[in-house]
């Protein structure tokens, strides 16, 4: 289905070469103050074209608000947005009928929907993130005024075998825009840049990890067993499609868990900032796992694609955060700890 | 919430001392053939007591249907099953009533929901894990009548800093329970049987990891976006309390993510089985990781505990799998392929 | 599906000769007090063999909880409550196993799931009507915190053709429970039961109405489109079997839609106190239409049957409305004015 | 919620003076045909300003397919369809901003969501039907395909006391849509004309009745308990603003649960189509009752307003229906009777 969350909901739609694609976000209270521009900031940082490490497809992603939002504020119904496709350049696109590109799911795509979209990716393609990111922002819109105190900031924290060091606390969004990688690390992101556009230029890709660091949150945010903070991180992170593994920790975990647990449990940041699915009141800790993009053919026959879809990737996982926190944020405000 | 699944659906309730724990099935098609004695089998997996290895907590965990079954078949109803805690030593936690059990969730629960059963976890328990064994089960029984061919194996493939050897094709349930570790590489379970023995002696535990294949899944099975095979497996492993990170792919994964595009995807079994979310007719492969239990407190005290939680983990993560697999399944034949 | 409800959820499960009937309800906060006197107290308002006016069937109904409460208290875990099935009389129902019971839903049941129960209505016996009441008692106890000036009141209105007057301003349930029919009117009710008996005699079978009045919501209660109060109202009331129509508005409403809208508009508890879906300070009104029941076969077998299910169906209509109020409180939470 | 269904699902968005409203339809199989011409014709059966009879605000209603289908047809992904507001004029409702229309929910939205659009209803405005209709349009392009021997047809069987004849089997909507009123009784119409018009001269308006048949169902479609057939018709129907009651049975079906059972049960077409919850062969029938629309404020103020809402809701009541059956449809399917 299209649709995530149980009381702060975002429906998805839009292929990548149709018409447009879209968000409604339903649930999102009353009277919270939103304009365009904090949507299309949002966008903008995912924006393909920002810097030679990314796409070349210059889509200007433009976000109309068609409902919702009255005077600056939400009215408490629906918010429904969109964005146009304009660069629906079809020659790039008509030899792909007849073929499916190595890599993607075309393929097991066809076989179970049998009528497909042929130019591109259509539902699958990474454009879908666009509409993420719409529900990410009016989610953090809702959380500026329920908990203003939470701050999520997601960085690139490893490209291919290349590790960067663990950023002090404190970083902010900013910190991690300076620099076209999204990486922290003064060393390390410029050795990234190099290979990122090493591997462009060879038509090549690469993965690697991005780390996210949830601070401000409530105690006991979350919900118990099928609604523990963890697993909708890792239902919400793992439906990105690049996405191939979630640690829910801080970015040293997988060492730790060789330690006895005489040792696991004697470091506080151990927990990642969650136990018994509920937010400890430490600052959480997620890291996510990144395939390197299948876009090689795409290369070969002249299409566009991102040799390493991660800095693109972090405004993404920050919205796909704040969509499970506005989530359990309404979930604590139904059954408050007074009951 | 306590509930998971869309059409296949899972609710679990009880608490680890309260008068019974249980589960409801809703939405197992009718006519599967059901006997308590299938979901007995299946709970005497998961029980405590079984070797020198785990907790000697002796629950001997009898199962009792209740509603959804007549004459050794399903009748379409919900599917209640109860299991009765007979071992209610009140002695054991008396003591426990004014204080939180270190590296465990008690400070947590208690802050969201002030009112709690302080007679050890509670809801937060790991017995809870009984209530999805029974689901497990009667998701096993439906998928062999839908897909005779599916086969769901777990095993053990390290403890603590000792890592497995990666099985060959084949690899059966049976041959995994032949050794108490659940591991069925020959040399290292010797290994992990010694460690584990000796962590338990110290009073310490270990964590590690699980890996899963599932073989013979119809292609195309799965949904798109938040419905993605892969963000529902890790729903279901994340929801698993001492889960703390879910990787989809073969046991060899986070090293090839290092790899550059070009040599990842030359690799066929490097999808894990799932592409654009659903099943790509390849094996599907996860890897789940464990965090050490948190009960050196418990021993302290005289209580029983688990030193290493994995080997009785198998038939909780082969249940969940299974739960996700039923649900969509249902969902495929909902709009079948040629639709 | 055999759950209702967003955030407060009732799962009903059990077949009417199986071992046991019961609910889980989900979502209840903490530190409710619910007591299991006070669950039975409500079963016992809806049991058979009250008086002469309906069924013999002498099932004591006793409900055991099994999960969710200690101490007196709501735990914010599922609270899962059974009643054993005791009267299974199998000499009764072996002759029904090749022949299905003319007005049942039996054919069609057996065209839908192939494999039934056929000692009785399984799962579409009105037994299953208990479980509603379990649930409809958490949530009164729920109700009875968050909004201590909610009342429900609902009472036979009509028997055949024959109409009660329609009563004064504060009715209680005391009242109506005063007499076998739970018809208010001192008049209309001696006839009521002289009918009913007379249908008993000739093993026939009467219709009717029940009419409902909610005092005390908070204004505003209810959700837009699809959660109107009165669309859950109709799904709630809708799902119980003997329902044939519903009406959202005071006893006369089917005449008053004749009134021009000026004379319509007019009177202030035209719109049954909800308007947009939202309560609007109003009593809530609603009026609901019951078909006679369908048991003369039964009687023609020595069957045991309710001649009319109206005095029986009074506790099972307040549950279903409490039920939705419940929920729509936690909504109402989660979002609140302020917002 | 602003979403309905389970697997078909229909989410509507939009105020009445807002950019635009619109609907996304998730879960429907692809491969449908769909063309927007034939959304376009639904809407148009609902469009303002068709006859003398309904409100002379003149929206064009121009559909525009934004996803989901792609060269004629349906690609299994959410279809997402909009109706920009193409007249806001905005001197008619400036002087709306500081007082609530009488009739309207303005005063109890206001309570509950402080922030609202105060042109017109906004989300409470009739307006949001149409999205229903989009909707419906897609639902039956879907039972086109999966049961070609659907037919729902409704129609005006009542204006104010004026009580139309029930029709012949074989209904058909072109049989409907031959007279504005949408009656099909030769006669009674022409006196319905009448009164309408007489209405609207006088600033006043009319309730009444809407009949619904579907003809071609299959046995056993519908969900047992919560989601018996009637029930999520009630929920459906029972979520259009102006909808104040809904009785499933035939049109006579108020007069017949005065009769004994003995009586009532002697007639094959008493339960309306649907026993146990389940369709059972025969035709359904619903009655729907209508409130006088409150609108005679707007009409003091110059405002446009339909004097009697019938007509215009007879294709969003087969919306409505349509939209319950393609859910059941998909969830038989789910579990089909052969399993």
């Amino acid at each position: 289905m299209n649709t995530i969350g149980t009381l702060f909901r975002l429906t998805t739609f839009g292929e990548s070469h149709g018409p447009a694609l879209g968000s409604i976000i339903d649930g999102c209270p009353a009277g919270i103050p939103l304009e365009r521009e904090l949507i299309q900031t949002a966008l903008d940082r995912r924006r393909p074209g920002q810097s030679a490490l990314v796409t070349a497809r210059a889509e200007p992603d433009q976000v109309e608000i068609l409902s919702g939002v009255f005077e600056g504020k939400t009215l408490g119904t629906p918010i429904a947005a969109i964005v146009r496709n304009t660069n629906q350049r079809s020659g790039d696109y008509e030899k792909l009928k007849s073929e499916d590109r190595p890599g993607h799911a075309d393929a097991v795509w066809r076989e179970r929907f049998k009528h497909r979209d042929h130019r591109g990716g259509g539902r699958t393609s990474g454009r879908e993130t666009l509409c993420r990111v719409i529900g990410g922002a009016v989610a953090e819109a809702y959380l500026a005024q329920a908990f203003p105190g939470v701050r999520t900031v997601a960085w690139v924290s490893q490209v291919g075998n290349l590790v960067s060091a663990i950023p002090e606390p404190g970083l902010t969004r900013a910190m991690v825009d300076a620099h076209p990688t999204r990486c922290p690390d003064p060393v390390a992101r410029e050795e990234m840049s190099k290979r990122i556009l090493a591997a462009k230029e060879a038509g090549d890709s690469l993965g690697g990890c991005i780390d996210i660091r949830v601070d401000g949150l409530p105690v006991g945010l979350g919900e118990p067993i099928f609604g523990k903070m963890k697993a909708l991180f890792a239902l919400a992170l793992g439906s990105v499609g690049a996405v191939t593994g979630v640690v829910w920790g801080p970015p040293d975990l997988l060492a730790r868990i060789e330690q006895p647990g005489s040792v696991f449990h004697s470091q506080k940041d151990t927990y990642g900032g969650i136990q018994g699915g509920l937010a400890n009141g430490e600052p959480v800790a997620l890291r996510v796992f990144f395939k390197p993009p299948a876009t090689l053919a795409d290369h070969a026959k002249g299409g566009r694609h991102d040799p390493c879809i991660m800095p693109r990737a972090v405004p993404v996982l920050e919205s796909m955060v704040s969509l499970v926190l506005a989530d359990l944020v309404l979930q604590l405000n139904a059954r408050p700890h007074s009951a």
